[in-house]
């Protein structure tokens, strides 16, 4: 078992953790999951066999924030046949056919009537949309724009066996504590139904981050929320102030399974340590990468950026929402996804949390002028050659900047050297008694 | 009659405002203004018939800060006649050809005495240039570099009739008051002779905003002078220090006639809301423009610029002092300046003022979380479409910024959308009670 | 005798003042320096022939912060013979042979034995490297690669005939007060033995500093300290807690004598008033130059910017070390430094004492408006021209700016003028009483 995150990272079985992820993609695919209903009840079910989840049951009609929890919605069939009584829909085939949060109908009509109920893709004719209208009550189904242009005139008859009712909203909350009050919210939506990367790859990566997470020792406490998008955060926040208080770094997860590049969306605040911690962790990447300014627009960063909370949360993807041309399709599907951009996304996490695990201001305990680190067996011993000063650069770096105002983060950025070498210079001079961590960091 | 600044905009007869503006700077042209004397009463009895003035006249030697109000000046006529007693040079040909404050003289003397008082432009030899002795007792005439080179030899009678005396220095003042004590100043020179961009352009564009802005309801007030350069400027600066504490945003107004692209130079502070919404307003003008940082050099943003004020006061003009070939020649004349460029000068002013009337902070009055747009109208129904992305992208940025510390112009500039469109988001979210502005404001 | 700094810088003497700091390194060049011993007396002995020199000795053992004064090295003689008995190296030929501060030794060992004692640099195989273990007990030589190479093999002879006993440690010092308690701080490495930009380039330098500010009038007090490098600070550091926390501006002087273009490295707080005091002076040399950010390796300057210090020191040199072929070997002789550089150093380190000199914050009298400079014979009386436009520019700059807040290299950055065309205008307003210094500087 490993005793630190860097013992973690480094042990880390790529294929066997990239296939873990994949298959568990695989297997919560085909449920119909919208913001409330079994489908949520059912994959959280999976989830909790990985990590150990808490399950959530908020009644229909309670209020949160200015929001009420909706009727939850649940589908037994739901079709439609053509004027030859063919089936010529079926929300068994695929459920982005029906428009999510539809109300029940029994009917027939003629094609031009059920039109304004379809709902297609003229420019991706290939692709069913997907199409949600949780808050007007409204029917609908989605499909290929090919089909739509090959139905003929006549009358359908069209099917909905759905209930929305009174029930509740379902969300999934894991809480693994650090010897430190301080928080990281990890917040995962779960509402999307069969689509992979948008956000079952989240999903994937959130939940093997968090058993990881829970076998070492913790500086941090970590939350993980497994909410439906927006009403899921919004409830969360409602239900839980102090912990919302308690938010010191978080990040919203998504999109994680693509093969494109990492993309930060930094949190409102701009300069908080999430969003300079994942800075350190990409650019150190070696690859590519791209960092772009808070938008209040996206995913629940929306409701947890929000001026009343106004949280130091980001939103740390592969591609963004909106940017592949498989987004909100049938598309994102199975293919779409890889183990190895899924394994990739869970290192490049667990590389934050290293960060944000070992960030934190230290006292130079001997400030006036630097120490004799040669007797320390921490310097060259012959004056004048060049082995060893990277090491050497580190350690006066960390010396340096240690007067109580700069963290390790401050001290990598300054020094432009990595995030790695400072927190490894720290510990020698740690171990040297030349630096202690300041006292107060556990409550900042 | 229209109710806002916005209709005022869009209501603006660009035809007919432009020949307005030009037709009166054809009737002033030819009148000889100074720093003091009759021409400038006749430019302002002019003036007033467009806008409502006040004129003061202020007493020969009455102190004014460092300086003290000049004698006045006026002429009859000043000519030069050749050895033959030709005229060779007549004032009443153009009044730029005597030099602006020249004591009277009546003498004979060979041309190489007369030299030394003779004023010419040798790298533009067909340009009379403008040349002024205010505070050094002086005479001399201005004329074409060509017409000097074919002077003859020989003894030339010099007349200047004109007096020197005690009087008064004369300026305008048009106070508009609005529903707040915060006073936007408008400062126009009109101490130049017969120069048409610099500077009868900016009191014709100077009028029309004073005309135009009376007659609609104003949050901020307006001060719009017409005062000679530098005295005048020291001269109300000197008389009005309760207003000059109440200027929250100010503009000195030059160059606004000629077809150049628009310059704007920065207060001294550079961060005044007046040097952001100016910027605001050329950047979404689609037309290129510059933005220079403020020297104390220039028009009367010296005097209201100087550290015992250090006014927010910017300037913008065209093309500025000095950087066009006609710039105090006999050239800036009724052919630099056009109706066109007019018209756009005070479309421009007009949107300054639009954002400075508008410019405010709002409070979210849900801050916790996005409040539900939806159930107000003011979202899609259906997810996942494109429709009005934009609409609610100026919603949700107007609520995530209004903490209480972020202006319209502040959220204007971070979300990278135009004023208007951040404006158009507030004005929605205040009638759906989502918003209200801060109490405070009228009186910081 | 020059009555000021300025008449200094004019006066200066280039080509005398190039060759006597070049023969005082031709006398200097063959002495063997280390951190302790008879070089460093013989050296600062002349250097006080110059300069007024204050030489202190401090006891070995005398702890010294986190340090202790070392014990005191001195050579008589050190050489290697062959299985001939043959002298294959010897000290006296060059003293860079023998790795500073070697224990005693006299042995007869085999060469694969002695190699373990031998430093060369295979990459330069034709030069002598510089090597030390002043604070780990061992001993060795060094010699060039291709002498290596050629050793047979058998059985040598070595002898170190040196002495590495309870002594002391000496450094120098020179102090010339001002009429300010404000201390500019000079610091010099004296340490090195036969190497000549580094450093006996810079002590040549800051000799005639030295000697020329001493007789002139001066505003600010200069302590030059002579001193070994690390230790030498650190001691010096230690014994003058009183003086350290008068220091307001401090350059460590090094590698002044090669040809290189000037490199600043800004003191650890980065915007201290001699970074930008030394960048002003190389702006405006128009000569190329560097200037690069504070790192905690070097030369002294890291025991001055250690966080307990903090001092405003930044270091000034021409090609840093490390940089430049030579470095550290004995190719760093006689040639590489120029009687051309050595001045250039001395009159760029004369500027940056009168920009020092001269800056501070004024007080405009007569801040509302502009004061009327024509009346004072300080502006042109015929207006239009463009003659004398830059002086008045400076005047303008230097009344707007002077508000209590900014000092003349505040107003030379921000107007983008020279210093000196700032320093001329401040003397004149000041000489017209329109402008007076602010007494609190003195004790700032």
């Amino acid at each position: 078992m490993p005793a630190t995150l860097e013992q973690l990272i480094d042990d880390l079985d790529a294929g066997a953790a990239g296939q873990e992820m994949y298959r568990f993609i695989e297997r919560a695919y085909p449920i119909c999951r919208s913001i409330t209903g079994d489908g949520v009840r059912e994959t959280l079910a999976m989830a909790a066999e990985i990590a150990p989840l808490e399950v959530h049951e908020v009644a229909t009609g309670t209020p949160v924030l200015d929001w009420s929890v909706p009727k939850e919605w649940n589908v037994r069939e739901a079709w439609i046949k053509d004027p030859r009584g063919d089936k010529v829909l079926d929300f068994r085939d695929h459920n982005l056919h029906l428009l999510s949060y539809s109300v029940p109908v029994h009917r027939r009509m003629p094609l031009s009537e059920l039109r304004e109920h379809l709902f297609t893709l003229p420019d991706q004719p290939d692709l069913i949309p997907y199409r949600t209208s949780y808050y007007r009550e409204s029917w609908g189904f989605c499909l290929r724009h090919r089909q739509l242009t090959e139905l003929a005139d006549g009358e359908y008859e069209v099917l909905i066996d759905a209930t929305l009712e009174d029930g509740s909203l379902t969300y999934g909350e894991c809480f693994l504590p650090g010897t430190s009050d301080l928080e990281v919210l990890l917040s995962c939506h779960i509402c999307h139904p069969s689509l992979c990367n948008d956000n079952l790859s989240a999903l994937a990566v959130s939940l093997q981050l968090a058993r990881r997470l829970s076998k070492i020792p913790r500086r941090l406490s970590y939350r993980f929320v497994y909410i439906p998008g927006t009403i899921g955060a919004l409830t969360w926040l409602a239900r839980n102030p102090d912990a919302a208080d308690r938010v010191t770094h978080g990040l919203v997860m998504a999109n994680l399974g693509d093969p494109g590049k990492f993309h930060y969306k930094r949190s409102r605040r701009g300069d908080a340590v999430i969003d300079r911690a994942v800075v350190q962790v990409l650019a150190s990447s070696g690859d590519e990468y791209e960092v772009e300014d808070f938008v209040p627009f996206g995913y629940d960063e929306r409701q947890y950026c929000s001026p009343g909370f106004n949280l130091p949360v980001g939103s740390l993807t592969r591609t963004p929402w909106g940017r592949y041309p498989e987004y909100h399709t049938s598309a994102d599907d199975l293919d779409l996804v890889t183990p190895e951009a899924l394994v990739g996304s869970l290192a490049t996490y667990l590389r934050v949390f290293a960060v944000l695990e070992a960030d934190r201001r230290f006292l130079n305990l001997n400030p006036k002028g630097e120490p004799q680190l040669g007797r320390r067996g921490l310097y060259r011993s012959i004056g004048g050659g060049d082995d060893g000063r990277e090491k050497e650069l580190a350690l006066l770096w960390v010396l340096n900047q240690s007067d109580g105002t700069h963290s390790l983060l401050d001290i990598a950025e300054r020094s432009g050297m990595s995030f790695d070498a400072i927190r490894t210079a720290c510990g020698a001079l740690v171990e040297a008694e030349l630096l202690r961590p300041l006292d107060n960091e556990e409550t900042t």
